[in-house]
């Protein structure tokens, strides 16, 4: 730290993404990638014409982009944000319109806290029930913004959306963020309620179930007064916040959607397949709809069982916060990566 | 607008980037890009090998891009920060750093005084003398941030080190920022004094001098503490802020510097050609070290001459500001297309 930081970031404590050791090769089921690459259409779009355009600024406007992901949705261009990963939009959801506080599960989005901090917001922790589930109840005219991420992170659990209709219902004076990085491993959407509720903004990412993690895109959906605003503070941020190619990357990834949403169907059967072997291993597992599971074993310590793994060659997700410490989040890899880290926790365990 | 953006958001005014308009092809003089197109090097390096990874997260220390950029430049990997586009570096320099102020020139980039705004700081804007030349003295012990566009935009006017040196000497308990977006056609850089000063910030692009304004990458380079802070802030905004192919293409653009050096030689080349055929038709030019040249004519009006050009085909940007109105600013293209500018003023002065 320098003397020259703002005091108000002094005890700033940022947000510490998955591990990315380069010591040996792993098996990585830590950072919920998906397991499959971007489609042939993709790759086939970024090409030689395209990197020779690189010296051009993108469209600032990511018309194109908006367009395709409005049509695949049924909305109008108007009512879509684009961002450099859906983390963007939520560092402006946080920063633009939370003046006025802003609630969230105890468990969830690690992120969603650091905003909070980063913005030095008025912020509440609400905690999930015992079995990690969301009481619908403690959100009902709660007179706060809300953030809540569905499938939530990460459990992997899910809020229907008559519940989720009835948070935004009622909360009709405030904002209301349901952030479906996850929604297309088996969860339903509330992009379906947007069109009745001025006050929903529902956050999604190409990072997830359009393999583009590495190209960095996610976009809002919302009304358009909404989206106004979002446009706003990136015109006053970063204009060109998404790169040539990236734009055509995401552009490429909606138009083969049927691509996507097929391997979407296979990481839920390799999904389903994990949670079998690892009941069957003496695991407790959530019931995840998301591209990963959430599981804890009574003899096993969370820490000790995530070091293992990672001795084995296999990295996992383990988190220290008080109610979670026993579990790991383990993302749903190609089947024979699953195989192979059934069988390494077997070994483990001494079955 | 919606009625849900915090108050102090309602009257901020964003930037406007240059147009980019797309009812016909135009002679693009507006935005500053590079005319050349980046190296086969980079093009190269760009492949469906590296497309095919997109479903992987970018490295988010980006340790190889900085590393190579640090080489570069005879620094250690601490002492850069990347970004997405320099605006993200710059948009957080006001962030973090001036809770007690800033100035800088009147005349600008005009992004600084929106970020000022943005983050509610107290800012004072110092006139340019006449001549749009920075009066050094403003700038000694003013005891506050400060930061300058060297060369500045859009006069691509330059300080000597030795005036920067001594405003950064006179302010030891502030920062100075150097905004070196133009450095590379032929200014000296203020690189040669980050090691000597630890409230010196240098911030530089890929946009302009590395042909890569559509790929998205800035960075800055300051002594180890402010880059920690500048860590800081991105691990809690946007941790993998730049994606996986800019980093690429980032990596290969420092490789192959050769290139890109000579074609800035040429950019020079073409702009002392410019000012030349300006100054034969009658305009006021100032003395520009930038890829682009920022001129004036007695008998027209800047903004009339802005459309006539544009109706022949032909982008550059006017700024609507008091001090500069009758001014364009005309980025230096390939020779041939200034050699249709030059034919085309020639044709609307009516030589």
């Amino acid at each position: 730290m320098s003397n020259f930081l703002n005091n108000s970031y002094k005890t700033l404590e940022s947000y510490v993404p998955g591990e990315q050791p380069t010591d040996m090769k792993y098996i990585k089921l830590n950072t919920n990638e998906f397991p499959y690459e971007p489609s042939p259409y993709v790759i086939e779009k970024i090409n030689e014409d395209e990197t020779k355009k690189l010296n051009l600024y993108p469209d600032p406007k990511s018309t194109y982009l908006k367009e395709t992901i409005a049509k695949r949705y049924g909305f109008d261009a108007k009512n879509v944000f684009v961002s450099n990963g859906s983390d963007e939009t939520l560092s402006f959801y946080f920063m633009a319109f939370c003046e006025n506080g802003v609630v969230f599960p105890d468990i969830t989005y690690g992120f969603y806290e650091v905003y909070a901090n980063l913005y030095n917001l008025d912020y509440k922790k609400i905690p999930l029930k015992d079995d990690f589930s969301i009481d619908v109840s403690d959100y009902i005219g709660i007179n706060k913004n809300i953030i809540i991420a569905n499938p939530n992170a990460p459990t992997g659990m899910v809020l229907s959306i008559d519940d989720i209709e009835k948070i935004v219902s009622s909360n009709k004076n405030n904002l209301v963020a349901i952030d479906e990085a996850y929604v297309d491993f088996g969860a339903e959407s509330a992009l379906g309620l947007v069109n009745k509720y001025d006050n929903l903004i529902v956050i999604q990412t190409f990072s997830k179930s359009r393999a583009l993690a590495g190209g960095r895109l996610g976009f809002a959906i919302a009304n358009e007064g909404i989206i106004a605003d979002f446009e706003k503070i990136k015109y006053s941020t970063n204009p060109y916040n998404i790169n040539r190619l990236t734009q055509i990357a995401g552009i490429s990834a909606i138009k083969d959607d049927t691509y996507y949403m097929d391997l979407c169907k296979e990481v839920a059967k390799t999904r389903e397949f994990t949670k079998n072997e690892l009941t069957k291993l003496g695991f407790t597992l959530t019931d995840s709809y998301a591209n990963f599971v959430f599981a804890s074993h009574k003899n096993f310590d969370g820490e000790k069982l995530y070091l293992n793994l990672k001795s084995n060659g296999i990295l996992v997700r383990h988190f220290k916060g008080e109610r979670i410490k026993d579990y790991l989040r383990i993302t749903i890899g190609k089947m024979e990566d699953m195989k192979v880290l059934i069988k390494t926790l077997k070994n483990i365990i001494g079955e």
